[in-house]
């Protein structure tokens, strides 16, 4: 089978590395640089010392990538970053799977408002593809550029998707308590998430306003075909991987467990990637996989349908559901690269 | 000053020990004896190790009770014996702060369709007294019973308080997301709270159905003056102590920050142990400390008020609440033996 | 290439799922049957849920293993049932690595006086190889019986080994002073494991007399050629995975850094999973792998050589390496199914 | 009784916020002044959030101490800046505790090799007591100057007092392996303290080199009366608060577990801070508390004497220990302030 050949695009945070150690064991893509603006000329491993003897070339800087000959580009960029590659580089050399969040909002304004800085690559926002595999299988396929989601988002997007196709729940008034580990954070050492603060500790932070909302907010209303609007609040969990994710949502008339159910198993039956529970989820279960593990449930008591979700942000939320949308774009195995269990315990 | 001579029944769990811990600081309170029913005839610093050179006696048997003078019995038995005890031995001879969820629910109906089991003490269940001083204050002082509120039921109830009682929010379709420390779980071992299983993990449990559901609906109902649901949804934390509350509440027509702070501010102004802050609180300010720290703010784009509590679950969620109350019934300073600032880091 | 195939006896507890998870992904093994005493008749996935749609199949009893051909067993079955199972069905019909201590040490009575029992399968311990392929690679080839390391002994083995193989510390006053995740106790739930109590603490244990000390003096005498007798001390650590083993040991006169190097160097620059590092090793930068990490230095103030050492407990320090020695046994190539990064962060 | 009228000198990092929580319950103590050079003019509350409504003075800046007369000067200064204070201001003011490691060695030499840089203020080296009042309480009485134990030094001392004391060890050849939480390093956010690298790890460092090494074997050395070197390596825990310490020494002719439990009453029989256990001790059990608890044992096979003791680094390795020394110095109970129980779990 053919190699797809790949580059990484900033490679020293923690989204990049988790590239790196799905790619160096994907079966049929062939990672032929990896980029850093900040520490080129380092080695990937002493950077990532984890990957002594496994990944030792130096991270090139940016201008190396002229020379090769590559068929994608993963950008595992700062938000703001990403577009200014784009825009220079623009996406007919190469296809791009970007990780961050500049490629996510069809809507420039929607994109101001909430990144707090002028979209410089406005014109392709509405040929980038939201790299949700499970809903947007096929415009995957054949996109130059696709918008990995964000991790919350993800999280999100999975639980409520059949529910709200499904007509299952009003989509007014949905509330989405969602919790993270601490790599969601990023790899720089700040004072938020200092070792003796975290330990622990749990607080929420970024009330009303993480820019994850109207990411999942675009998502649902394409969803339900009408505008949502969802209450929005991250948790930091002191743990380093996992997203953990509730979702409240008033039932519509008549509905019950059975439904649910079925809604369910009918959007995800086929689906290597999400496993339906009968029961709540745990973190622990997914971590270092790909894997979406949720389950919802009808409360007749308040008519409100209570769902959760879990993943391991750095996978599904972020380098594994690039991979996987990789391997959609190249024809490959779906879970090629993917198929480790979950690390547990 | 005086000295409440005081007897601790049933010392071998989490709030048992804390109990020890706080009183033995206490300036005002004389703790004359220790009992448990599965260890008793061991020291108590055996069973709790910490305690050694602290609190070296011999831990009694229930029986040894009638040999002492005591003002004040503080219950820290498992639901069901509570109530047995309270049959049995009634409260005339020495008023009695229980710390089981045995005599929260003023309906017996209502205990039985959540507890399991009728109740048989149902006739004392008028004259207990819900002990949450922040709300209750006139009656714990004079109460002979004192039902000490549950440690989810004190961070929502105290959260929730100010926004119904000001009438800032509607009662229907409160959303009640909440996280807990593993302490919570009490301090028998069991697969689900083996360390290797819940370190790095996070789990929501008890969905729909969790037994603190009734004690929050009763208080939210007295505050709101009309019957109140909520939805609640426990989480465990990976964490020993410690939980936070995430509260979802639609507003009323024309409410503003404003009218919030205000109405918090006149709830708690005069409070020592509820601290109003001006951003989300985090749990480790307020570790072994009987405060809780709380935040709430009005989202315009979606019609909510989010608010989120935090408290140590076995001080102002259990023990520390209990001595709270015993200061009150005994006209002693209210944060006599709790004065000691949080432990942070 | 061909297809080892292989049974897992004993598949409830941490080893075993470790196994299996490893298993589901080796190129050349075919896990044929999964066996369980306690929950034969459950499906595994119910067992260990974090393998739903990975593993499914059900736990045999051990009687089902007469119905499989078999190329190999594996038994993480605990201590004592280990030798039972050996000296009933032999090791003609099928080559066994056995993960409990019932074959490391070659004399009964050191057995005995260890493990408090008598050995029931005497005659086959001079057989039994002790599968550290770094050290024993030729015999475990050709072996019938595979008596795979403990996690601890692994950890101070490849450390010390160059040190004593190449005369460089006395074998005199080795002091080994290790640390070890959670999962090392077992999957079983314990006081000694309860979360609370073990979240944010730590502890020595097992002073004096830990069963791993004969397997290490065992295995330090034969590279020191004379009788080596160590001080060994394990602590808990409050994490789930990994080992850090430090050892201290008297330099002979005349060692400098550079010798020690070399050691290393010639003892491990032809070795996979051995990684010999410039500084001393972080637990994390092997989780989840087949790696022992691992650094020593000359401290000519003291005259004494400190190195460390680190290994996953699960991985290296029991299913790894019993898939790495199963590797060696048929002659496949030596990191099939191993060849995964670790997992850091 | 009287007040004795303190003032802490840098008050932003963990040790000043410990003192602070520690003075403000003292009954015989006054917080006359905190003083900050990075963040004068901000309220110690909104540095320390925990302490809202607890202690929300303005950090004063360092000329203000002028403004009042004090009895004691707490120093919490980084090393280098306390010694410049002291030799700016002098000891004549104010007595002084200076928590730095300025004036723990008595050799200005000495002190040069291991922290990088010439002491400013030799002359008062051999003024300055050090602080253990388990070995100096005398001395301790009447001093200006006291330098507060180092955390790692304060665990091996104590542990190791007793067995050099009364010969039972020989006095070279010692190993201390050594484990501290990460508060140990200070508040100040860096990579090497980011929480998604040291949750789950663990690791050594300052191998051979730790600046607590000669203040470990000048106290070593006082107490054996000849010249010892001993081998230190500290590691870091992935907890907030705590060391365990391992001691490693070679027994005497004759030594018995007897004679050492002896040798540990006599030591500590009347020490109110030194609990003495029958087996080893966790760290936990002294969290929040001014304990060290620690138990030795002989091992027959290898004649060597084992010791673990545990401490909370902050309270007995740092500010705890202070206030008791304050309190030894202003002839008050060695206690007061400090009488809380450990917070286990």
């Amino acid at each position: 089978m053919k190699q797809v050949r790949v580059g990484v695009v900033g490679a020293t945070g923690y989204t990049g590395s988790e590239l790196v150690r799905i790619l160096s064991r994907h079966p049929h893509a062939r990672l032929d640089i990896i980029t850093s603006v900040s520490r080129a000329g380092e080695r990937f491993s002493d950077v990532h010392p984890a990957f002594r003897g496994i990944e030792d070339r130096t991270l090139a800087p940016l201008s190396a990538l002229s020379e090769h000959e590559l068929d994608l580009l993963l950008l595992a960029l700062p938000h703001g970053a990403s577009m200014e590659f784009v825009s220079e580089l623009g996406t007919e050399r190469f296809r791009i799977i970007d990780l961050s969040g500049d490629f996510r909002l069809r809507s420039s304004a929607v994109y101001e408002e909430w990144y707090g800085r002028a979209h410089v690559s406005a014109e392709r926002l509405s040929d980038a593809v939201y790299g949700l595999p499970e809903l947007n299988r096929a415009d995957i396929r054949s996109a130059r550029l696709v918008a990995n989601p964000g991790c919350y988002p993800t999280s999100v997007i999975l639980l409520a998707a059949p529910l709200l196709k499904h007509r299952l729940v009003r989509s007014e008034g949905i509330v989405i308590d969602s919790k993270s580990g601490v790599t969601g954070a990023g790899s720089a050492a700040r004072s938020g998430t200092h070792f003796p603060w975290v330990f622990g500790n749990f607080r929420a932070y970024g009330l009303l306003r993480h820019r994850h909302t109207p990411e999942i907010e675009q998502a649902l209303s394409d969803l339900a075909d009408r505008d949502v609007r969802v209450q929005f609040t991250p948790h930091l969990l002191p743990i380093d991987r996992g997203i953990l994710t509730t979702v409240y949502a008033e039932a519509v008339e008549g509905v019950t467990d059975t439904m649910i159910r079925q809604a369910y198993r009918q959007s995800y039956g086929g689906e290597t990637f999400v496993r339906v529970l009968d029961g709540p989820p745990s973190v622990k279960n997914v971590r270092a996989s790909n894997y979406c593990d949720l389950f919802a449930t009808f409360d007749s008591r308040t008519n409100r349908v209570v769902g959760v979700s879990v993943i391991d942000n750095l996978v599904k939320g972020a380098a594994g559901q690039a991979v996987q949308n990789m391997n959609i774009m190249f024809d490959l195995p779906e879970d090629a690269g993917l198929e480790q269990p979950p690390l547990c315990p």
